[in-house]
């Protein structure tokens, strides 16, 4: 049997035929139609025919993928801030549409379970994936299954407390881990520098025009990889939260291997280095414990897509 | 069938016959051998024997519950420092001892178990046992299984980090929440107080016989319980540090329930309130979010005998 | 002699004749110029010279206080951001103006001036003031004389570090005192609180006709005389953090007196009582440690006149 | 006219005749009688009687450097927890017994005054010297003037609080400033990482004989001299937090001058490197402000000698 697996971002709408080995066979593309719940199934089915059409009968079922919090039932999308949807019956209505089985997920997990069975995760039962992306975002595969949660909102941990007292945080609450280990920590980061010390950050500074706020990830990134003694500083500062709070989770859940991915993650070595060595500074345990593993993801932007789809076989 | 639930603890060794329903039929006890792993299956052995001996052929197989780390074969001690043990082949020793099949586990996962199966958080199957005693100690229980992690070291929660820089902790690192959320700090901040403002202590002193060293747990407690407002403050500010590490784990899993146990947690609502009230100020996704319970212990010291010997049986 | 104080906010500039004992005998008010160093000594000079005019030839000397840094030589505005000047000689150009010895003030050093002489802080030589505005502003009365510092900027006591990793401030730091106990900090509290607990915030929300951004200081202040317990909660929480920072000044200054202004203070014992408990709770020394008072201040707006013009007396 | 300074310290009382330049012209020492202040008192009039023996009538007062609280009348010793001393009315009784005009100081503020007057910070009005000993002590030169505060206690610096909720410290408070940045921080950091870290701190290992409670202060600076990594490690972590300090104290004060001593001052530049670079990138008004001067003492053991014998001249 092969699946569907369809990742609903904010600009884009990508469908992909998925087999049992995590492959990707055909896939298409549509814009994201802005906040009208209606539209939205509309595309999400029309990718789905136009994979049917060309891929014929065999395909059983169809998984989607939504930045959001979807309910314990894998049906109704609770919130999604970006796509204006609330309370939205998502799963009922491309079902009605498309005649297939439906499972609606939220992305970060779909990604994670694509990680945990055909990526940098594969062969472990206990994976923890964390996306850091603008935001962090993360995915829980435990005992080999994914952990949803009871009310279908785990692996938040983007939002779990870094610092009392600490930055304020969008969600309403200070001190969230993402205040300090995301692409948006490292970008405040290097503009800090641009700001208080003009002569340290000055490559950064000449990459993005002379502007601090035209410091963004990609140009610290690409310092960075030139050997840029600056951008390597916002790294690793990053890299020390990041690993702060890998330490944390190992604590709490004791995972075989860490998969890291998000934009964050395209430096490569660059944040895995600072990212390790935080986290073996830091666990608990130490000298002594076995210490999980730290990699980076493997699949990519696919992971949505290969996600969702093997999630709706099962 | 039955089973045989032993609760290896630092000064007894407690056993029980164990039903189907999380019954204890029978029970025994004897002092814990110091030092010696052969001692210690010896007295496991005995213990065993003599409930067969009365409870005759059912019973079908035995967990030992044992304070320490324990690999994830169900097999070895890896450390438990208050027994004595290292690397220690426990189940082994006992299994040729008593001819019948024998599991190893946590004890605080035992104890989890239990209350999971058969006390607070039945019906769930989301559970995160939260164990207030001298330091912290949890267990998971997550969709219906006990998380144990890849290496067996899974629910260290006591050693998560909850202030960066924070205070020390035995375990060489900084910062750890049970600095902040056990009886210990419980003590802590009772005597502080009582150094530091003795006219208000002054009831938590009297009952301590006016020694600052002399005040503990029970001392604390008694004092809250008849309405002291120095010993209120001390369950206040152990609660509040409760609640944010509740914020935290239910962000990261998302359970149905926190079942609280522990001898912090004897104060029944004196602590209950102040956690609950944190709890709900600090997790994320508010308002909306669906809170998870937070409920009370129901089988005491009971916990361990009963959770070694379902997990026996499965 | 008589003396002129004048005060250069950011609306208006305020000027008074100013008697040995403190008081202002009489009093004129301008708009002040945008962006323009010679404009604004103009209407100083024009304040200046209409009180002449009425009051006469025993008028000695000038003084002017500017939300500034001065330098240590009374003499240059390094740097206003809130009226454009850089590098200003604004004593110079007063000075030619008028004919008259000029001193130039921080404004906080001026108010602080004069709570030490004729106000909260009378009869004592050695007082810390603390302004609770927007942001937190300082001034130091040590030894009976006011404490400029070497370069002119002492006092920032807004700046220092309460929380390390902690609140962004435009200061291009984290953890700045004035993210905690400021204004805008009680703002934020009860912000905060309106977003993630409606119902307790009712009052505040209504008092701002429904939207949580209409939530302002003053909304704060009248609903915590009223009595509502949210507005109450912000002021002891703004109360505990400002608490901690006497008690951070009274182990490096060892002050017999702290005098609260700015418009938080407005709340009188409101914010009083919190500021009080957290300081004797957090003091180092205790117990045993004489404690210094801290008053709320008495000169209100009238204090940056009378501080400027006495301090040109001397 | 020569004056006698005297440093009673916890093992002896060394005592100097001092001239106006600051130079020590002879010199006694004998062991500190424990417990006794009456045998305290004999010793220090003991101290003075040879001293005036030797060196003549030229004498002309005594000034007394001590580790404790001092009051503001420079007569009563408050607490002196080394000495046993409480409530001491030390001046009266060594006046009477050597029929000299008598001071009592703190011996951080004696030594601040010796650095500002004759060591490194000499020629400077505004001097914050800091004392990184077992714990850290501070003495403020302000306006040429030794700043004692209003109740004598002023400059406790050590005591001030980095971390809230941070590490606990021995006067009851948690997070103060000496628990990150003293000798016994240093000390705590280099233990840790030999537990931690065994191979890391291998040198730091061998030079304590193998064990870790045998890393002390002088081991960790012999290997940092050496440029063993983990030591240099040590000092870096500890000169971070001492020049977050820096920058907190230069926020409140605007000094010209920071004066480092005590033991961990011993590494020079090794300590001074990380402290200044800690302190210009921590220091509020960056880019722009003029930094303050971080120096290291030049008086050594003398400084208590000679800032007793130059106060008591005044």
């Amino acid at each position: 049997m092969l699946t569907i697996g369809v990742d609903i971002g904010g600009t884009k709408v990508a469908a992909g035929v998925v087999d049992k080995d995590g492959q990707i066979l055909d896939k298409v593309k549509y814009p994201t139609p802005a906040n009208d719940p209606g539209a939205l199934a509309d595309v999400v089915a029309k990718a789905v025919e136009e994979l049917r059409g060309r891929d014929g009968a065999s395909i059983g079922a169809v998984g989607v993928g939504v930045a959001g919090f979807v309910d314990e039932d894998r049906a109704t999308v609770q919130v999604a801030v970006n796509l204006g949807l609330r309370d939205e019956p998502l799963r009922d209505r491309v079902q009605r549409r498309v005649g297939l089985p439906v499972v609606i997920e939220n992305d970060a997990n779909a990604a994670a379970w694509a990680e945990a069975r055909f990526g940098a995760g594969r062969g472990s039962d206990h994976i923890v994936c964390i996306t850091l992306g603008t935001g962090i975002g993360g995915g829980l595969v435990l005992g080999g299954e994914l952990h949803r949660g009871r009310f279908g909102v785990a692996a938040e941990v983007g939002h779990y407390r870094m610092v009392p007292h600490g930055r304020r945080c969008a969600c309403g609450n200070h001190g969230c881990w993402e205040q300090y280990a995301s692409g948006r920590a490292l970008v405040a980061e290097g503009q800090d520098l641009a700001r208080t010390d003009p002569d340290h950050a000055a490559r950064m500074l000449e990459i993005a025009d002379g502007r601090v706020e035209g410091i963004g990830g990609e140009c610290i990134t690409q310092a960075a990889l030139e050997g840029d003694a600056a951008a390597l500083e916002c790294f690793r500062i990053v890299g020390e939260w990041a690993g702060l709070g890998l330490a944390d989770l190992a604590a709490i859940l004791d995972p075989e291997c860490f998969v890291l991915g998000g934009g964050v993650s395209d430096a490569g070595e660059i944040i895995l280095d600072p990212v390790r060595a935080s986290f073996a500074r830091h666990v608990p345990g130490r000298p002594g414990r076995r210490l999980a593993q730290v990699r980076l993801a493997e699949l990519g932007g696919a992971a949505g897509i290969v996600g969702a789809g093997d999630l709706a076989r099962r």
